[in-house]
């Protein structure tokens, strides 16, 4: 258990079904720690948005926030778009820490998953 | 082992660092069985195309392949683009058949593993 607040990071997309791996990550971790401060935020198109997860673990007087992008690969959206969105958040909490986890992508364990996954696709 | 080909499905990007994790995945793919056929296939921004990845898949004497998309939830690119991608390589191939796997963000293996890598950011 930590007393860090946790964001699943996401880029967010027009359709509603884009958001049910975010629940299903969200629900794993929980199922591991049950008593994990999680919140799901995107970057843009859906809710909750980055700054509504920000707001949730701020309520539960969270002030250090882990940030995990549910992303393939680092691009603009996790290197700029999402430093910026952290930058924001501390102008109006003062006193908010953020760090930022690498992208879920580079994680050799989710790469062997999805190796894994892959070739039973194919057998 | 299998016959079939295997064509890891990704979206494309600007910034080269985006076709890593595809990499990544095939080693790891190609460590559990050495004798896999496994191209990586992009929609767009970058190359290899999905074309591309058919030509070398065929070149091989390939005629099945399973697409697996590198996408974390089902959207327009897999349902609509990857399906009319399929359908031009099969006029451009006849008796080329394809598969299309589930995206591996459904895997619920590969929730697994980025809940715990999204915990143990956290700890």
């Amino acid at each position: 258990m930590s007393d860090k607040g946790i964001i699943l990071f996401g880029h967010g997309a027009r359709n509603r079904e884009y958001v049910e791996p975010f629940h299903r990550i969200r629900a794993a971790l929980l199922m591991l720690d049950p008593a994990a401060k999680v919140e799901i935020g995107f970057l843009e198109l859906m809710q909750p948005s980055f700054e509504m997860a920000v707001d949730a673990l701020v309520v539960r007087d969270i002030r250090n926030i882990v940030v995990v992008p549910i992303f393939f690969a680092p691009g603009r959206h996790v290197l700029k778009d999402l430093p910026q969105l952290a930058d924001s958040a501390t102008d109006r909490y003062p006193g908010l820490a953020f760090e930022i986890a690498q992208a879920v992508g580079e994680s050799p364990a989710v790469i062997a998953a999805m190796a894994r996954f892959a070739l039973d696709s194919a057998a």
